[in-house]
């Protein structure tokens, strides 16, 4: 029998290109001899948006369809007027192609520093919904401009499209060893949506009954994130209250030097996409200085989706090693780290 | 010339009733024995919601606008649903008296524990809007039960309303020595709120030359909250956000047992609301267990709003070097450290 992974690659702006190279050594590095991978690299970005006014086609969209996953490094550029490429590309991808679990996990590996005091152990998975809430661009502007401008931001949330990411997020935290999920909303404020996460969170656990439940308030999560991490296992939460709540958890557990995410269709209708939580980080752009770690524990995340599960496991093991080393090691290059966690998941 | 204040308190539910006890009797304390101070007490929450269903009726509001200003200790009970006093109560006080600047003055006093590594300084305000964004209300479902249930939140934003809650904030920041202002938002995706956030910071920014400015997304504003939390002087942001990062804000400076707050009406048209940023705790309540510190901060808010700006300094100086002092001695009662305090603002 052989295999192949076909791969779509964005490498983006700024460091994305860097940390990419590092992401597909390590994948290389790792995958068995029998599995064939076939990379194919699009240029979306900045540089196409500037050169073209392009940031993601219909045909763009018909051919990444193509691909069994999708790797991408970062998007955005600061000659870009803010918004463009966000709406324009990141969210029209992930909306495009229905990625509705966006997953971050939060590990803080042994060595590791963290800005929190002590030694917190810190072991969680954030599901973020990833195509609702206050994301779909609904709302508007009347009397733009002047004096006495209205502006609204429509969040839309449906029983479809939360009942889905919840069943993810309860059978996730079933596979975990303390089978804990955590409902993060702001249901005593917004209480029309509220209403409904907070019922389809409690109808869809009557499925999962190994499964203890919890739910907080946003704001209460955030001091629980600083005070006592340990405390969560699996988050399931909304897209704003995710996008706001796994920034702070990635600071809490090593930076966003570290932090990978799927943007991930469980259907597998269309390719997932993994990336690094950072963004593309202009200002050290071209000088080796980014950490590819991210994008290497994103490569993880996407050959667990594609069921390459020891393999992911190994890049994890390698990563962890690495960590543990680097506060005794002079400062390495973006290449450098990339070499050594090559070398460490092919030995 | 004699003065007086006329102050609604509001002792609310659990352990509201003990620490408004003590912050009275710092308020006592330290007012000029030509200050004649009056109160009148009120016996709104769950106890009152449950003997009459009532949470605030128009009667009660037009009592509470004969005050001067409002002391509040804390409302809320798992007996009474989510949401019902929340937006019964403290909501619908907001918005009748138009408390449009929501204070949240961050400071972590010397000797004061933070779940934060280092000795990270600490001395920062938020200025939330009180009385728009996705507060209103506004929104709502349909086929509401079923699984094609959709349930909407809007969030309303005026020209008007952003303008009067930056402009405090610039004259907020001018008064400070450092005289810098982040506005915090998600302009890259709530494009509609962001541009005109965006656009109001900017052209009432030019009325303040000296006040240097920066934006940060919502998302990585918590990230600095851990990371740089000494990058920040003023923040001015949207009601959710505000109430977001709040909550982190005080867990970062010495945990919600010393976070104050002020719901303000700076025109004066309504008594402003003074509370600490704590909720009710109803599993310590009766105990004497709960720190006052943070209502007692709130008193002097209260007096700093009422011009009373010496004796608002006095209190946080007894504050200051009774927290000072805490790391020192035994675990003291609710009761005790308002003795403490109102001794020290008194001597
Ligand atoms: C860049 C932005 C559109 C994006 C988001 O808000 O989702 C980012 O913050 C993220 O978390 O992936
Ligand atoms: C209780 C709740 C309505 C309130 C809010 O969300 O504003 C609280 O969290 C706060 O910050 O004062």
């Amino acid at each position: 029998m052989s295999r192949s992974i076909s791969l779509a690659v964005i490498p983006g702006d700024g460091i994305g290109q860097e940390v990419v190279t590092e992401g597909l050594k390590v994948l290389a590095a790792v995958l068995p001899q029998d599995v064939k991978l076939e990379t194919r690299t699009y240029d979306f970005g900045a540089r196409r948006y500037h050169a073209t006014g392009q940031t993601l086609t219909d045909e763009d969209l018909a051919q990444l369809k193509g691909h069994d996953a999708i790797l991408l490094g970062a998007i955005g550029d600061p000659s870009v007027p803010s918004g463009v490429l966000e709406r324009g590309f990141l969210l029209k991808l992930r909306f495009a192609f229905d990625h509705h679990v966006n997953l971050r996990p939060s590990r803080l590996f042994p060595g590791v520093a963290t800005p929190l005091s002590g030694s917190p152990e810190i072991d969680f998975v954030v599901v973020r919904e990833g195509t609702e809430g206050p994301y779909t661009g609904n709302g508007g502007t009347i009397r733009t401009g002047t004096e006495q401008e209205v502006a609204t931001e429509v969040s839309l949330n449906t029983a479809y499209g939360i009942e889905r990411v919840v069943r993810d997020a309860y059978a996730r935290a079933q596979a975990r060893p303390r089978k804990k999920l955590t409902l993060v909303h702001k249901n005593n404020v917004l209480v029309h949506a509220g209403r409904l996460w907070t019922r389809i969170f409690e109808e869809v656990g009557a499925e999962y009954p190994d499964v203890t439940t919890d739910y907080l308030h946003v704001d209460a999560a955030t001091i629980f994130l600083v005070t006592q991490p340990e405390r969560f296992d699996v988050i399931v939460t909304d897209n704003l209250f995710g996008d706001i709540i796994t920034d702070l958890a990635a600071a809490v557990s090593g930076g966003i030097g570290v932090a990978a995410s799927g943007n991930i269709n469980p259907s597998g209708a269309f390719p997932s996409m993994f990336e690094p939580v950072h963004g593309s980080a202009p200002d050290i752009a071209g000088q080796s200085k980014a950490d590819p770690t991210a994008t290497v524990l994103s490569v993880a995340l996407l050959l667990q989706h594609l069921g390459l599960a020891a393999e992911a496991a190994r890049i994890e093991a390698a990563v962890q090693a690495d960590l543990a080393e680097r506060a005794t090691l002079p400062a390495r290059s973006t290449v450098a780290i990339g070499d050594a966690l090559a070398a460490r998941v092919s030995s």
